[in-house]
């Protein structure tokens, strides 16, 4: 049996990635894959227990470096019994989310070094990457009206402009770097991003990485 | 003010560590020296969240990676929301384990490399370091039994034999290495054992390292 694929959904608040995972979902039903679907942080019992504490805890500050810690232990728990298990069955898996996320996030808007971050990554990971990661960009200044506008902010959500830009220009310089990395403009018609998602879909689908 | 000194008890399951703290408390209290007690992992509401995690969760298998990243989370919560703040108000902080333990447990029991925990002790603690380390050494086979003893044992104590062996070979090392780590022998009378913490104190009390 073939070895499932690792496909990600990244980018800001109000890029679009629930659109975007939909439209993911469809391209691979159509095409009889079967496929799982996970969330970072998140998608194991104590991950998301984590989740609950990364985006709402309110009894005690968290630090940033706990909160870095927190991340890669919810992705440790996550890789190893959700994702790995999936695509030795054959499954694909769809993340909404995974390292990267903390490149951005924790790296560029919580400013901690990249070299951490690759020690982390290099600890938690080794050299698990995912086959293709879709990067939705967006102006943070929209993305941020767009996740305002869905409702209230959780704890990351609530930080300020420079932390998101921040945040964008470690996903505009990771692009650049890794060509599993597609970026997408998220500032296009809903139909364009759509599109666009389906046709990068298309050419992976005819000549996909086994890199992971 | 003076600052206060941060004051650790170290050592394998059954060696003491509770009875040592109280003498410990008692040579303080003694001498009028104000002071909190902490325990490793725990001591804020996030660390005991935390910790409630590492010893008894049972939903999910926790990788070592994760249970090293969750330790130091809730390290890093424990020495910046509490254990600064009460030695920057002058008083006195007594651990019950710090950063030693993850060295000997995960480092030597889980056996992830020393230069991983020196990464993750700089990212959590930069120089912060215990001015006094009392480590409690006993044979493990007599330890865990004492802690059998005691009741049932949590998820890592009941790990098996040559676990803690490499945890206390690790912790050896540490007292050779470290001229602020002192070793009580733990398997001496209980009378010996609170006369040696008396005197270490003491001798403490009139030369205290300002070092960390």
């Amino acid at each position: 049996m073939n070895k499932g694929q690792f496909i990600v959904i990244e980018g800001l608040e109000g890029a679009g990635k629930s659109t975007a995972l939909e439209t993911l979902k469809e391209c691979l039903t159509k095409q009889g894959i079967d496929f799982i679907a996970t969330r970072e942080p998140g998608g194991t019992p104590l991950a998301e227990q984590l989740r609950d504490i990364l985006k709402h805890y309110q009894d005690e500050a968290i630090t940033a470096q706990s909160e870095l810690l927190l991340m890669y232990a919810a992705r440790s728990q996550l890789v190893e019994n959700v994702i790995k298990p999936a695509l030795n069955q054959g499954k694909w898996v769809l993340g909404d989310r995974h390292d990267l996320s903390s490149r951005a996030y924790q790296g560029g808007g919580r400013q901690i070094s990249m070299d951490t971050l690759n020690q982390l990554r290099d600890l938690t990971l080794g050299n698990f990457r995912p086959a293709l990661t879709l990067y939705l960009d967006i102006d943070p200044v929209k993305g941020l009206a767009r996740a305002k506008a869905r409702g209230q902010l959780d704890r990351i959500e609530q930080q300020q402009l420079d932390f998101f830009k921040r945040a964008r220009a470690v996903y505009l310089d990771e692009v650049t770097r890794n060509p599993q990395c597609i970026k997408i403009d998220a500032g296009q018609s809903l139909d364009d991003v759509q599109q666009s998602i389906r046709k990068i879909v298309t050419n992976f689908l005819h000549k996909p990485s086994y890199d992971y």
